[in-house]
């Protein structure tokens, strides 16, 4: 199997990617990576980090989208980038996996233009696994469609079902539409059609949702509008930090909490890597033609790592055909 | 002073809330209280807890508004409910600060409808402070306008903004603006709208913000819609509750842990506490012709106590003459 990297995305490219990837291929077998980017820059670095390897393959593509590049433009013109290359070879199924830190805008727009979307689906989506007391809740979209139709909830709902059934071996998994409150009539036109067409579908639907729900592990996957679940994500976050700055002021104040931090140390870490997005890796987009993965703009070596092989783990996973398969025999 | 309390509202009225109301007399002076509500039911539990004082007075509502009752159709036709009488009397000048448990969507319709707004201020708004780095931030909508147009967010934000200057003390307070990215051309028209209005506010305007900028108290106040407000509000409450609930699992593993715990036992607690709407009490709603306090549904005598006691202290914080003279200035 053949994992694509794009080399040249994020605010630590080349130089953390490429460090990601060597560390990637040390602790797992089963794959070899495609280095996507400015080839001199990707060897200067697999020198410095002295890969000799021979699972690394180059690819060079001698222009990048930059952050403050206009999504449609960068895609349309910069046919050079590591990131057109990249979502070309998913295309043509010249690889199964590409994974980039890049702009999301630009990566967004490609998988729409480039890589193109499995038949039927009419919007991909941004699709993060928050942490939750269930062992994880998926939030789809998170951040591609700021505006949705209902049928669009209805698509993101079967693709997150999917998803958490295959990935996370969740048996008939529950959905939510995420609301103000849980009433039927709660919400605006548009939530309320998508709640009466999610409740005719043949998916575990439990109804309305409320952002708590999330957290609380009510649901296995919520559904919203990109605009909402990408605020919620990043609301997410912003706790997790909240509490962590606090809990560090908290075991620093005397020597007795000194001595109680030391006592529970390797369980905080753990609780604190679970809201961590270096450590949890990348974003699936749902609904692409191929494994996409989004990683956070300042994905460190570790992220990066962290996703190659969580993508590599779920590829055998099925996913993506279930959900060419539910998606085909959807009437929209 | 008199603080006017909804005796019918919420899921454990009217004992809850007047028992509330009896420690809130114990704890504090300078205020009177009016129960409104069913008498003979008032008068049963005043009886139960013992409460023989004089700084309670009870007026008579037979009717109840009930959380399934539709909102705008319960203002309209139960007159006689607590509700509606409570916001008539801050209407006619007849008590400066009213709370209630009950119905949020009546409540919200009862603002608009019956106590009615500040002159100029096109939506009134639900107005949280939520636990952040910087000591608080406030929320600005969190629940009352699902939908917005450019002008709403600018009042919000010069409501937010007189608020945590008069409530909070906080110097020329920074205002956000919610969208999915910092960037200028982030989010639909609306809220590019919405950015450029701001911009020519004479407010301390820092421009777009995500969500993880709230708990990391970047700003004083966050400006968004109200169905994004709530999201992200519901999303830091679940994710509050995630984090004790392992917090609780991780302190209880061991007897080592359990020493842990007890070590530092004070100050966690106070860090629960920040999150818990019980003891924050409850959410003003900004642009109201008077002080408005939403507690929650569920909320037990504790949240309705605390919410007494912290609208009495901000009642000559002279926030609301702020809004009047700000609005009233506002070209719209």
């Amino acid at each position: 199997m053949r994992i694509m990297v794009d080399a040249m995305g994020g605010d630590n490219a080349p130089e953390e990617i490429v460090k990601g990837c060597i560390e990637a291929l040390k602790s797992k077998e089963g794959f070899d990576i495609e280095l996507i980017g400015i080839e001199e820059e990707i060897e200067k670095y697999l020198n410095k980090y002295g890969y000799n390897g021979n699972r690394i393959l180059i690819t060079h593509a001698p222009e990048v989208i930059y952050n403050d590049d206009k999504p449609t433009e960068a895609i349309r013109h910069k046919k050079n980038s590591s990131m057109v290359i990249g979502l070309g070879k998913i295309r043509n199924n010249e690889g199964e996996i590409f994974i980039s830190a890049g702009s999301t805008g630009a990566l967004l727009v490609g998988t729409l233009l480039v890589a193109g979307t499995i038949k039927g689906v009419l919007r991909p989506a941004l699709a993060p696994v928050v942490p939750s007391m269930c062992g994880g809740t998926m939030i789809v979209d998170a951040g591609m469609n700021t505006q949705c139709r209902p049928v669009n909830y209805v698509q993101f709902a079967v693709m997150g079902s999917a998803y958490m059934e295959h990935v996370y071996k969740r048996e008939n998994p529950r959905i939510g539409l995420v609301n103000i409150g849980t009433e039927d009539e709660k919400g605006n036109n548009t939530l309320r059609e998508a709640l009466s067409l999610l409740r005719k579908c043949d998916l575990n639907f439990i109804g309305n949702i409320e952002g708590r729900d999330i957290a609380e592990g009510k649901v296995d996957v919520a559904v919203c509008d990109g605009f909402t679940g990408n605020a919620m994500l990043k609301m997410m976050e912003g706790t997790g930090k909240y509490f962590f700055h606090h809990m560090k002021r908290i075991f620093n104040r005397s020597l007795f909490s000194k001595i109680s931090a030391l006592l529970v140390k390797t369980h905080l870490k753990k609780l604190k890597d679970s809201v961590d997005p270096e450590i949890t890796g990348g974003t699936p987009i749902l609904g692409a033609n191929g494994l996409i993965f989004k990683c956070h703009g300042n994905s460190t070596a570790r992220a990066i790592q962290n996703t190659i092989i969580n993508a590599y783990a779920i590829s055998s996973s099925g996913f993506i055909e279930k959900i060419r398969e539910r998606i085909g025999n959807m009437e929209v």
